[in-house]
């Protein structure tokens, strides 16, 4: 399938373009463009470009909130509780994180939390904002329900994702950013349309068995937390999606578990619960990216059971993903990406994506 | 095999004792039988009991201190680093929780990490300390290395746990306390003294492949993280030790990685980084033990897909163990252990514990 290249100002630009034209803010069309270019340039596509369409019709619809900022709804040294008012998810997000960092740099922590958002794209785009002030980030969002607890067969949490972020010297980090099911409900969707069988563990049929056919898991089944079933520790990654559920739904007073709209129902306000925390590490030992240049440095070193395919930590994938992007020259994208958001743009009358530099070949 | 009861009261005051009588400080026995008789109560006897006699050695050959307490080396209203001047693991968990708490009540949250710690016990027990103010409880700590990285051959992670404890109304509560590897090196150890397979997903061989062959992981293979293979999603199980070590070793300045001793190695100093965390839901949105309770209630009643196998929530297993020793009136112990236990007491000069009230059969 052939994919062409666009640069990241220009996938910027048109995200802004088609925001901004159904009524968000600028700086709100800035917020979440800048998120979704990311999600592309770390690889991430499934929370990228791809999703424009979604933003643009909650806000069309009214879904999502155009106007107004978040709130503080109470707040200590090293504690908030932001009301989101049901903005765009990035919206909230760039502000509860940039209070987290606050707070960390006047006492060493900051824990904030929100209810009223939405989606916010890549959990870690709001992680790695504390490495720049060498702090850890981390931030959990609940979502609609798709995954089966162990041993049920009813979908009761969110893929429920979690991001930890850290500095190592010379702007090397870890970047964690993970889904507690053990897989998105995207790749599944992949492996349907190509009709290709799922491995064991990463979803079940409507009666709770683990399945690989995709379809199953599509029709009345569902994702299964990461750790598959229960002899293989499935249970924990159950135990995982409850944890980010606590902190998120159920510490912000937003939605929660099965309450939360279905995925893909858009009549119904999300009102998802999020929390946001920096950690500065100049409040515990000296010499912490030192050490964590050393950690990353060990595992990477690791032996690894085939040599072709070394020993990565979290956040590797991601960095490799943009440096082909650095090394072509933009990211790039699936021509029937950008042609369908090209015709969700013409009919917002808005210009297309600028002509592809080239075409490349997969 | 022939079981035995023992009352808790016993169980406390024979641990006592023997720690005691090699030059513990009472309060310092004190705090450590009860993290080990809580382990055996809630069903974990991999962490009760049955390992006192490595606490005993520890104190015999000064690897651990007798003499001293923690220390707080910096601190702001909300975090603080503490030296646990090499004490017990209960003595500086508890100390440190104590410290999380009371910030917690104070600004909202309290962050605490230690180096110079031990073997602390289950981590729950300290995470359900915050129970008891109504508060989130949080602890992670690295241990030594057993772990394989994906894709690697060699173990240079801990199994690095992790707990969470949340208070629902009417002292329910989600309580998850989990390794972040597939599973604990002493469940291996027992599927290869019963000469049985164990799944796939649990552990490795020396070339780093998978292996149902429990003697090859425990001779030059090792653990694999939660979620198995790289398919299944190991990699996240991979992020997650590293999320804790992060949060452990390096924010601490402690030993981390394959740098602290190996499993059994007692000829070195330990020196653990640890974190607890305390959260006071006062500082979130009004209601938390409600949302708790119904968030419980929905999991527990997800329709289950072996209705003889109802789905739980984390912590519940725990309850149930409990339970079982309230109606037979004691903790059920193998009699080779309380045997084992009795012969190292009787070396050290120390009474045996009380004969049982009754034997029972498995």
């Amino acid at each position: 399938m052939s994919r062409c290249l666009i640069s990241q100002v220009e996938v910027q630009d048109f995200i802004e373009r088609c925001m901004i034209s159904v009524g968000t803010k600028p700086h709100h069309a800035h917020s979440l463009a800048e998120v979704l270019v990311e999600g592309d340039h770390r690889g991430h596509y499934s929370h990228g470009l791809n999703r424009m369409d979604m933003y643009v019709k909650d806000i069309q619809t009214g879904i999502c909130e155009k106007y107004g900022e978040p709130l503080v709804e109470k707040e200590s040294a090293a504690t908030a509780l932001v009301d989101g008012k049901n903005l765009l998810g990035p919206v909230v997000g760039n502000f509860c994180m940039t209070l987290a960092i606050k707070k960390a740099k006047e006492v060493g922590i900051g824990w904030v939390v929100a209810h009223g958002s939405n989606h916010y794209g890549i959990a870690g785009y709001y992680a790695m904002q504390a490495l720049k002030e060498n702090m850890i980030g981390m931030t959990f969002t609940n979502t609609s329900p798709l995954v089966v607890p162990t041993r049920g067969k009813e979908c009761t949490l969110g893929t429920n994702p979690l991001s930890v972020a850290a500095p190592a010297m010379n702007g090397d980090s870890f970047v964690l950013d993970m889904a507690t099911s053990a897989v998105a409900i995207g790749k599944v969707e992949l492996y349907d349309r190509r009709g290709d069988p799922i491995p064991e563990g990463w979803g079940c049929d409507a009666k709770g068995q683990l399945t690989t056919d995709p379809s199953r898991v599509l029709n009345g089944g569902g994702l299964v937390p990461v750790g598959g079933s229960e002899a293989t520790g499935g249970y924990k990654g159950y135990g995982l999606g409850m944890m980010v559920e606590v902190l998120c739904g159920i510490l912000a007073g937003a939605q929660y578990s099965k309450h939360i709209r279905t995925w893909k129902e858009t009549g119904r306000v999300a009102n998802l619960g999020q929390c946001f925390v920096a950690i500065n590490p100049e409040n515990f030992a000296p010499g912490f990216s030192d050490r964590m240049s050393d950690l990353l440095s060990i595992q990477r070193g690791v032996h690894s059971a085939n040599p072709d395919i070394p020993v990565l930590v979290a956040g590797d994938p991601e960095r490799m993903h943009m440096k082909k992007c650095e090394e072509m020259g933009g990211i790039p994208y699936h021509m029937n990406v950008v042609n369908y958001m090209n015709q969700c743009a013409q009919k917002i009358g808005v210009s297309p994506l600028l002509p592809c530099d080239k075409l490349i070949s997969n």
